[in-house]
């Protein structure tokens, strides 16, 4: 697959240099050589033998193309690797070597440790997207712009208010993504250490467990978790939550960066959204971007949830679908935060933009408070009638809505022109805007 | 569409009944009702108008068939709700009726309200899970079966290890559940309470939104959430989670009760898994329903994957496609989990057939622990090929492998029989069934 | 679920009072009479039986809500439904009822019949579409507006041309949907028609298939079916691609009736569109709910992709997942295409709204081919800048395109005024256009 | 991503080899270059110029790492290729390279000339799939063995009309694959074809696009369908139908080859579904390939479901999303079908474990037809009861069914032994076993 072509343009360059094949060998092998040490600090493997382990592969060139081919057979890279390992060791460590410890144990503590950086790396994405969209809504809170409800425009909001919403989705995922475990795997063939310990000493294999958990930096689950796939649909929808928020950013973003709407625009950078055909135009790419990512995110994690289920003790296709789209997701949400970061920290924004939309339908979003203020003086009826007959007549003659309210015979002596443009100014109709940023920001400064 | 033909089968009936176009219509007007009460609290209604509202309304026959033609027009129930209701009331308080509020605050509101029943139902159908697996895990911790991976007889475990991986998966999904929060909705037209307060009282909105979701039960949001959907991904992917760990356990039990296996089978009840041609036979109709609503909950769930993301300040659809895949998820879930505690409750388990299958490949599956037996007798490799010829004679012939092995030429003299029968005995090669059991058990209470 | 309120807004009302538990137990009936009918013709049933057994039953009023309730212990309708039928007839033909047949021989072709209206009413309603979208091609053959890529302004396209890709998706999906096959299903039991026919007779069952097919107007499959998902996987996936025009036809309107834009408006209706609390919107609640149904769509069909593979010779939870998701697709997109076709035959079209967004940018989308004008003049460089310059003061100062580069101090002398008019008109490059609009037109006619 | 160790190993390794970023420029390049000659022979580019760019720019080496490097601007490949391009070419040829096109004519049109090759690859293994289906047809069309409902054992078929229902399924997907087309993308910035041809001959972006198809091996589409998605919806969707019929074929297998039942077994190979820690163990590996990769494609597909609806007149980043999800889906397609045609060609079938599992309900599905059979003799109530009686005495004794029955003493005198024996015999109960082979073998041969 042209992956470098089609694929990778969506991921975090960063990501991929670093989860790699070479970064999977190694997180085999830290979990073989972690459960060594367990096993030797219990008596269970020979003094010293766990270092000569360490001492022997920490160096050792593996062959991943072999690793790759060897797959074939067994269906999973920890085959080929084991078989790998202990042909690279002498004679009297191999019986030590992979002791206990099934195909699975290692995939997924694999897999679970090339997570932890991710993580990491998305969690200071989201730090990075939380402090931007802090910043614009500080900057933006009095800051007029229309809100639009199916995508129509209806009554005024502020920019502050809207970069609220970003943040806090940004924001709930973090800390959903922040709650997720990840656990060392650890059973042996059947889930239940067959073989290890010895009479009396039965509970060898859960102690393992959690010491190979705690030298590895993951989490000691309840029990070995081969087909109880709870963690990896938890790590998956969480996963999928902060890229649906991400794209409601992009969504957004795009929206606005409309050529007739021009409120906001991408970051402006050499290069960035030209057109091969066009060159006035500036595409919103990142957006695009994050988009594009966001929806293979989202279709990598329905596999995830039909794989929750998988039979007895051990898939049959199941635990193997997990992988690439497990992986993948992770890589394709680092992509789009990256892209996300970027959006936010240079978001070029338009107050002035804002606020000719704010007068395209000449005061017909207007049309409801102004309505309120006439019922007074001249009834419901007549107040309806004529807040949007004027409204109309803006529109038309592209006067101020006010200056036409001002001037209609039937509000002659009624109202005093201050009480009308007050009524007609989207800017004074902001209702709790300014209280929503502050709380947000408190909210996000809470975590 | 055929319903209760197709459909409802899946489904909890005392769910149905509760969860139905009244119930909808009820929380509708719980929401309105609580939002008056709060706003005549805070002194924008005239006093005793709330009251007034609630006495009036709260007897009013609502024509749901009304309502249900009116989404046609406005494309959601609030809006033809919201008529019925002002038409209902006295002229002094239609003007009291829905003040500041939009559509969505209602319908969103509405939903978390049926969620709430459904999620203590959830909760409890769990719990009563936990309960069964419990005693199931207690009354077989020493049960020796076989485990299978790739389905493929491996080693032995116990059938209390098997169940406890059931309920650590349940108990997993309903702390997930537990943790997930129905926030109110409440921001009206754009989400910035417009013309809610006044002067000076521009915080009245959240206010009331605090105070709506403490007198609902419901929890405060940030912020209205109008198109940040985070709340639903988390509830709906929880609920996914859960019906994950169910379908695991019905096609785990519906493996088992394979005619060849025959380990466990669905508690017996008059016509349960009568077939319409075959009168021989007991179907696992309760894992085929557990498994038909957890595969549909999958489908739901990744449409309120797709539509986290929404435009600006309104869904234009997304918002729309979340509603019954949301509520039909709670539906379904609920379903299965009455038919996995039934399952769990009833579930008759054959420790005679565990041990009839542990003997199928004629002590294959102890080759491992045989030949370690074997190595300093005989060295590595003849040891490897004793232990598999001795398995392939006792399947052929019917006889115990132990048998086999102590009359095997070559072992003559160098084993007493006694070292060969533990070796080859599944059940004392059950590894840390016993702990996991009891750790498992450990973990279940500590919720 | 309340359905009514969440559910039944995005489906055809017409088709949910076709489609209900009584079609479906009359389809049940139909097949088991037709059945009867051909076995009779085969003197496999005493002359007479089968019209014995349709007078008995035709008018039976079979128990909806017992059969609902009788669902639980075998899983499906057609078991209580047998049962009821067989109670109802005379003790002479009760073995002529349902001879050979099985459950998901019942509930399979049931479901088939239940989608013939279906698919003849989806067909009916493309075909409207599709007139629909010929009229305002031709209407609009010459309308110029700008193409939008990226939701950015590029280039001149007519208002034809965005129809007839509309037009062109749906008649795409029509033709795909004509060619699905709906096969009906007979194989008794375990699929081989087991205890039919008699000695040197084993192809009854195979000829009775053929038979009962032709007799319901269903297609004759190769052999039954009830594991090979084929047909389903077929049918699922071209009602999604249907539903995925109507969501581009949705999306196209929405995006071109947002308020800034205004080229198009949906069809006027009273009370359409309206919103709970601000009067002077009017929402495209057509688009929202075509949205809306076609997401739900997605997810429904994703269930049937994920089971397309069931066990050996009947699905456990696979086929019960289908009936839902398959019906419900059906409902929810021909409710779609009511609002599509509707949406087609009233389209509000703004062309003085098109012109006017033309020229938002001031002839930036014009000066690509402005400045190939240039070219020859002043040389590739200055043709650039000028161009882009112009277009720039243009969009500052609000005067023409063309006024402004005819006024261009470097341009004096050098390019007649008619020219420049002609290279900035958009109006002018139009390209393949008109032709693109014959050439659909010619394609859509001659299905 | 580790993908060599995670993802390549359910992918075809020729397939890999061949579709490549390589690949993809090639493609590229193939696009431009038959443009540039449509163009020249309509006299839109001078004579000789698409000679001459084919000969400068065949032997390019263009710099993969460099174009992948640039996507991250532009937000596709096509962007920093044709800017590659472009830089290689003297400079006279430079405006007739790319002319015209758009990024998406050229991204689209290459990736529908990657799948060229692949399609034709999978038809290959499809019929090497049909071929080895239609041997084992007719090598055990007269093989007896249990048809299994739900997993239970229910009444007797063959396994040549097991192997018929897979062969079926996969031919149907063949077909269904065949039927598809790939069309040539071309229609310019907006997809109009803005700025080619001249005064009057508005119709040559209409004429290149057809032509450009011819020259490619692709198919003309009626208008370029930049935001028409319908062809990616029936690759896509074609695609996984057949990854479904290879799932069922791998989900039978596997359960047909539980070591209980041991009716089947994966060919064997040398390495082949070892385990790291059972020596004893065989592992349908192929089987487990298969479905992790089928799972895969399924949530791939979703993607392109969910993306078929795109806006105005291109994708923000609905299109792509498309890229990496349908690739994928033809590479994991691929790689299941090799494995698929490897199962089937050396499928080990063991008719001897076959005969058994027919046994082993000591005749209990056989219970139907002997009742049958004793009724004239005994009574309905008796026959049954007798038959049910027999059966389970046969089951725990260990006895023929047919012995049993001949034994007891209310059937003494009343039936001779050969009838019993027949109604016993599971292999004088097929239905139409054999019509169905015969007939599925017909089908298959007609394609």
């Amino acid at each position: 697959m042209p992956a470098a072509l089609l694929q990778h343009p969506f991921m975090s360059q960063t990501a991929l240099a670093q989860c790699n094949g070479t970064a999977m060998i190694e997180a085999m092998l830290a979990f073989e050589l972690a459960l060594a040490e367990a096993q030797e600090a219990h008596g269970a493997l020979p003094e010293g033998s766990s270092r000569a382990m360490r001492d022997t592969l920490a160096a050792h060139p593996f062959d991943i193309a072999a690793i790759a081919e060897g797959i074939g057979s067994g269906g999973n890279a920890a085959i080929p690797f084991v078989k790998q390992g202990r042909a690279a060791l002498p004679e009297s460590l191999k019986r030590c070597w992979h002791q206990g410890a099934t195909s699975q144990d290692v995939v997924d503590s694999a897999l679970m440790l090339l997570m932890v950086p991710r993580l990491k790396a998305l969690d200071a994405l989201l730090s990075r997207c939380c402090r931007a969209g802090i910043e614009l809504m500080r900057a933006h809170q009095d800051t007029p712009m229309v809100g639009r409800t199916l995508m129509q425009q209806a009554l005024p909001i502020t920019f502050g208010v809207k970069v609220a919403h970003w943040a806090i989705g940004l924001e709930q995922g973090r800390r959903r993504l922040a709650e997720v475990e990840l656990p060392v795997q650890f059973g042996g063939a059947v889930g239940v250490h067959s073989g290890l310990g010895g009479p009396g000493w039965d509970d060898l294999g859960l102690t393992l467990m959690d010491e190979v958990a705690a030298r590895l930096g993951l989490a000691a689950p309840v029990l070995p978790w081969h087909t109880d796939r709870q963690p990896i649909h938890a790590l998956g929808t969480a996963l999928d939550a902060v890229a649906g928020a991400a794209e409601k950013l992009a969504l957004d973003v795009a929206l606005l960066a409309q050529t007739e709407l021009g409120e906001v625009a991408e970051p402006a950078a050499p290069g960035m959204g030209e057109s091969s055909s066009m060159p006035h135009k500036r595409n919103p790419v990142r957006c695009a971007l994050i988009r594009g990512a966001a929806r293979q995110v989202h279709g990598h994690v329905s596999v995830l949830l039909n794989a929750s289920a998988q039979p007895l003790e051990r898939g049959l296709g199941e635990w193997h679908a997990e992988w690439a789209p497990l992986i993948d997701s992770a890589l394709l949400l680092e992509g789009a935060l990256e892209q996300a970061a970027t959006l936010l920290e240079g978001l070029e924004v338009n107050p002035e933009a804002m606020r000719r939309n704010l007068a395209v339908t000449g005061g017909g979003i207007m049309a409801e408070p102004v309505a309120k203020l006439l019922v007074p003086s001249v009834g419901q009826d007549a107040a309806k009638r004529i807040s949007a007959e004027a409204a109309e007549t803006a529109r038309l003659s592209g006067q101020a809505y006010a200056a036409v309210l001002d001037a209609h015979p039937e509000l002659q002596g009624k109202l005093d022109a201050e009480a009308i443009r007050k009524a007609s100014d989207p800017a004074l109709y902001l209702g709790s805007s300014k209280h929503q940023v502050a709380r947000a920001i408190a909210w996000l400064c809470a975590s």
